[in-house]
């Protein structure tokens, strides 16, 4: 992890028994703007996709997975090329980053705005949500071959990802994606203060790699599970997301639509399967009803 | 808190002992498209301004405090009237809120584009976006009355949250915003799937009250302080935020600038004060170096 994803700033620690001026590590939050090259060579457009505020470090990754996860491009080759630049300020700080995309490719803008779901014709509801995802993704009902993940390996992520969370351990500030394999190898973990951005580095990272549809794959979060985070997940076809954290009703209602296997609460040897549960391989102890 | 923030869905619960069929209670999070009427009576418009994921009750108020906080409209007296719409669709769920100003009210949406801090002339960049912030802040530099906390009520203050949390307790899956006097008295509390929703909601119901600025109370954040967190909180006269969880370093820099107290870590009896610091009365025994 780059050295700027943390800052030391000077602090006061209070406990009941004491007051002592010290220092504390934090983590970085910057706003990064996400630019989009497009058309032909003869008429070359540059517009603002979106501002995001981010963790500076795997900029680029950030950038080709968000505009994966909203539909705004459908695969790795769209692009040919990715430009840090510096606006001029105060701070002079690496704080945009430019998407050329080939002449071929018309980006999806309107998934960008932020409103994705609203362009279903059922209008803004949970359903409706659902759907507009549904006309984006590519890899939905793809899934021909399954994921099958033993219940014991599950209990096991969180320690290896605590292990490898480098910027979390020095400041308690950020929010981690990490992927793995089937059978419990870590692959890629990023970290960042929006969880939005540090799963889409993650996709972004593993769309450089060439590795989706990410369809053999375990996707763990760090925390909850948000509508916003299963919908980057199923654009990436992943198939199984465990989160140490609780989902929310409209995270269940679309893993189940995408029959993907969503797990909440993974900690303290325990948790929960609330869709998708015949990926998860139970040993056959006593079942209670 | 409204019966509908929370749904229950049948699950597996796992452990290394046993594997058994139960439902879970979980915080329900649905879309909510915020309108705005507004322009003189001969010639109204009416203009979609966001779509936010949020958990159902205190719509009005997330509403009002979205706008206020985002710095789209300047006080309660621009609002006339507040409106629910259904939009037809397969669940016929309250989606739409319609907030009505005065013709003499020019709503400010450009702020509400979500990015706020790249007006600012600087560009994008931590000091950009403060310096957008300022431009709009309507309390900015008007605290002359200052809001001074006892170190020790402070410790008290996480568990009286706790008690009122009443979703998080059912679900585990919420965050909330809560709001003391400068003596620990609770005034307010909001939840949420998402933590700026929580945060709206709250001064949403605090501008209702007719409370603003709030410069002579304690906001008390579940989780993390971001930057968005503390722009809000600046955005109602706030001078003491204090966070559960950690801080980022460009919510350290904006609560600095403002001249806000910034509190993160307040747990287990402890808590680290990043900014403003003289506002936390701390009693006189040994002060280490």
């Amino acid at each position: 992890m780059p050295a700027s994803s943390i800052t030391q700033l000077p602090i006061t620690k209070v406990s009941k028994a004491a007051s002592t001026e010290t220092s504390d590590a934090l983590a970085i939050e910057e706003p990064l703007e996400i630019r989009l090259e497009y058309g032909p060579i003869s008429n070359r457009r540059v517009q603002n996709v979106s501002v995001t505020m981010r963790t500076p470090g795997h900029d680029a990754e950030l950038a080709l997975g968000f505009l994966f996860t909203e539909g705004v491009i459908q695969k790795k080759d769209n692009v040919i090329a990715v430009d840090h630049y510096f606006i001029a300020c105060a701070e002079n700080k690496e704080n945009v980053i430019q998407i050329a995309l080939n002449e071929a490719t018309i980006p999806n803008l309107r998934n960008a705005e932020r409103n994705f779901y609203t362009t279903s014709s059922c209008g803004v509801c949970g359903k409706g949500s659902i759907n507009a995802i549904r006309t984006v993704s590519t890899y939905n009902n793809k899934q021909q071959e399954d994921n099958f993940i033993n219940a014991s390996l599950l209990h096991r992520l969180p320690a290896i990802l605590s292990s490898h969370q480098k910027i979390f351990a020095d400041t308690g500030g950020l929010h981690a994606s990490a992927l793995f394999t089937a059978n419990g190898e870590l692959l890629l973990v990023r970290e960042d203060v929006g969880r939005h951005n540090a799963l889409d580095k993650l996709i972004g990272a593993a769309l450089n790699k060439s590795w989706l549809p990410l369809n053999k794959t375990i996707l763990l979060l760090s925390g909850r599970a948000s509508f916003e985070l299963v919908q980057k997940a199923a654009m990436a076809g992943i198939t199984v997301i465990a989160a140490v954290g609780a989902p929310s009703s409209l995270a269940v209602q679309l893993a189940e639509e995408f029959n993907i296997t969503l797990i909440g609460f993974l900690r303290n040897e325990r948790f929960n399967i609330y869709t998708a549960a015949h990926r998860i391989l139970i040993p056959d102890y006593e079942t209670t009803h």
